[in-house]
């Protein structure tokens, strides 16, 4: 461990507790949680709200209508300072299958790794979370700070009913700060932090032209609904790569000075990122703070999907009857998702693509809390003594957390992902041989014991 | 019947033995004979060639490495005027299976339709050719023409070995004219004949982006496959349709007179097109000559397939590393297949893309036998006289036949596709519930007869 615990007594509790941390983990990678299959979410939401009670938390289940609860759970402590904290306990499908080494839904450990579906993401950071609670309380008797912890079953269905939850719910989310679920340690052992999430929305576009697939013989006098797929898109966006849908840009904030600073202060992983994508470069040759500015602040127009005609071995020589496009938009503040869909529709309209029909999937807000929030620096502040390093900051990631609306929207509340999970480069969150590092954890238990201290201690 | 025969012994012969076309036929589609899944290939060519030497013909077996037989068979005539035909024993799959009303290979008759797989292509065509020529010897002991007949066993394939075939057995294919897989008579009486086809050449475009599919929210600083291969493909057309590979229309030939004024005489059956292909209307609005015209003449650079990310239900935020596009190129005369790839892949290296993969998939060359061609104009009067009514021609067809090409080159033939097949609009071929309308056949037989008498006499 990087620095002492504020007590010698929680440091002598870890040590002799050394594995349970792990044994917690297994157990709870044991479980399956698949919420695409709903393949034992009920099972998994009765196991996550037993380990609560167990470890002293008054708990609630926050239903709506079709969806999994939202396991919600309430510690009050010696501190009236209230931190959200937010984790969910489905997973990603495990297939394909016969990529693992060993079977998804057993946990193993080789080479100081354990292996499991769900393992990095996220059920490492729920047993570092509920050990360092259980660590405090055995020692203390009570915890430091109060802690209100809601654990959800649809994070990786795009947590489809969380905005529902929210309304319904808000009262309970009252708190000064939020940790989503969080980040870990840079591999020089900086602290990470990501103060934000882009927006989303997910459109898939159809193109129907003649009404039968045809013959390609005819295609001199008969309508292909793939060229015009093609052409509609190749409008979206021009050479440079930059968004040609009118208004698209017209939100979009500019960076503040202290956010560039972040970016300019962030960990070096461009080597890393290279060699994980198989690139030479990355767009425009990006490099340093330009590429990260980019990363950051550039809203996009992804295309996730393509598919028409034949696509099998060989040739098959047909004119399509229908063709379509999956476009994920990542956004940035203060892009709104209906009002990208609104122009996406008047920009195909405008270009004679009246009959391109639209269907969103997904739909979620930009979020980013300042960096100058009194939650972010004093996160960081606590997240920077420990490691004794200054903290890599993010001010908004690339990825999206649907949920950080609803809770801001409703809940007026903001929050960050900090250190606190067991997490790494490398880890295939989402892919075959899922799997976290032993000491990631148990230096997870570690932090989040000396996190939930500093808390509770007058600024 | 349209017209009597020149024989009413032949006439009287067909009238006995009227059903001897339909039993032949099925039992011609009794005997599976999938080229794509080798199933019955073998047993066919063996029933083909006991056919063929049953009713006269001196046969041989023209063999390849790796390819199913061609049957070759002759039948010396009164006339030495030759004649060589040209048809396949191999089908298409039946599957879906589940789509078929009764099964593919139990030849079922049904409303004065005969439903099976290869019924109508196109086993009814060497059904009613050996009809004839059996009705012919019967009568009187001989045939009027000399007669070579070749059927292969991979047109459903490609005709992937006829190239070989062609040069290794060139001498046996010397004749006054060939007539290919034939056409037949247009709803309101009048012959079909197509002099020619246009060629192929069929490319799959790949492009790979980053090393494995990336999460989309690093959309703003990673390459993509699937913008790269929009962006590529947007350049090979022109907002008209027209292609913008430099030198692409350069040897296209401009149709002459004759061709036009063809045109301008066929059949209209625009909007019969319309409803089988469910439009309102054909490319530019064009109808009449204009409409012909284009169909016949104009090359095509038609997207077949697109295939990027994923494309199954709703959404899947992923940067693609790979896409890839199918197009086939229609050419017409003179235009070269290998050319209009060299051309091809000099655009798309002048445009940057350099990194796009080109393979390629089949390879014919466009052949149109001229009008005044004097085979051309013996088989238009011999069917006009029959049918007692004017001929629609179509110089140059949609579709493409490999072993053209190959012919014109190594046996220096032209020919043409006439009636003497009992094909329709609406015989789903290569489709479920393919079938031909039985007196179709008959006439099919009828018309064979006639013609055969008619090649013998002194123009």
């Amino acid at each position: 461990m990087v620095k002492k615990l504020q007590s010698s007594a929680v440091e002598a509790y870890l040590e002799e507790h050394k594995d349970e941390a792990l044994h917690l983990l297994e157990r709870l990678c044991r479980q399956r949680s698949v919420a695409a299959q709903n393949d034992g979410v009920a099972e998994m939401a009765n196991l996550v709200e037993s380990l609560l009670q167990e470890n002293g938390f008054s708990t609630q289940r926050l239903t709506v209508e079709d969806a999994p609860p939202v396991i919600f759970g309430e510690i009050r402590g010696r501190s009236p300072f209230t931190v959200l904290l937010y984790n969910h306990y489905d997973v990603q499908p495990a297939e394909p299958l016969n990529l693992w080494d060993t079977p998804p839904f057993e946990p193993t450990i080789r080479d100081g790794k354990l292996y499991a579906r769900g393992s990095a993401d996220n059920k490492a950071e729920i047993a570092a979370r509920l050990t360092a609670i259980r660590a405090l309380r055995e020692v203390h008797g009570e915890l430091p700070v109060t802690i209100r912890w809601m654990i959800e079953g649809e994070e990786e269905i795009g947590s489809v009913h969380f905005e529902e939850i929210a309304k319904k719910y808000a009262h309970l989310f009252e708190a000064d700060g939020a940790m989503w679920e969080g980040s870990g340690f840079d591999e020089d052992g900086r602290p990470s932090l990501v103060l934000g999430c882009k927006g989303l929305v997910y459109v898939q576009l159809d193109v129907q032209g003649v009404g039968v697939d045809a013959h390609s013989g005819s295609a001199p006098i008969l309508p292909s609904a793939a060229w015009r797929l093609v052409q509609a898109l190749a409008t979206l966006k021009d050479a440079d790569g930059r968004v040609r849908i009118p208004g698209f840009y017209d939100a979009v904030m500019i960076p503040g000075e202290p956010e560039i600073e972040a970016l300019a202060q962030q960990g070096d992983n461009e080597t890393l990122m290279k060699q994980a994508y198989g690139i030479d470069a990355f767009n425009d040759n990006l490099t340093g703070i330009e590429l990260r500015k980019r990363q950051a602040f550039s809203p996009t127009c992804n295309i996730a999907g393509l598919l028409s005609g034949y696509t099998g071995e060989g040739s098959k020589t047909v004119l399509p009857a229908k063709a379509m496009a999956k476009i994920d938009f990542r956004l940035v503040p203060e892009q709104e998702p209906d009002d990208i869909v609104a122009k996406l529709r008047a920009h195909l309209d405008a270009n004679g693509y009246q009959d391109i029909r639209i269907m969103t999937f997904g739909n979620a807000e930009p979020v980013m809390t300042p960096l100058d929030h009194p939650f972010s620096q004093r996160i960081a502040r606590i997240a920077e003594e420990y490691a004794e390093k200054p903290a890599s900051i993010t001010p908004l990631g690339g990825g999206t957390l649907p949920l950080l609306g609803s809770m801001r929207r409703h809940a007026n509340l903001l929050g960050l992902m900090a250190p606190g999970n067991a997490t790494y480069w490398g880890n295939a969150a989402h892919s075959p041989n899922e799997h976290i590092r032993i000491a990631d954890l148990e230096q997870a238990v570690h932090y989040n014991c000396y996190m939930f201290a500093a808390l509770a201690e007058e600024e």
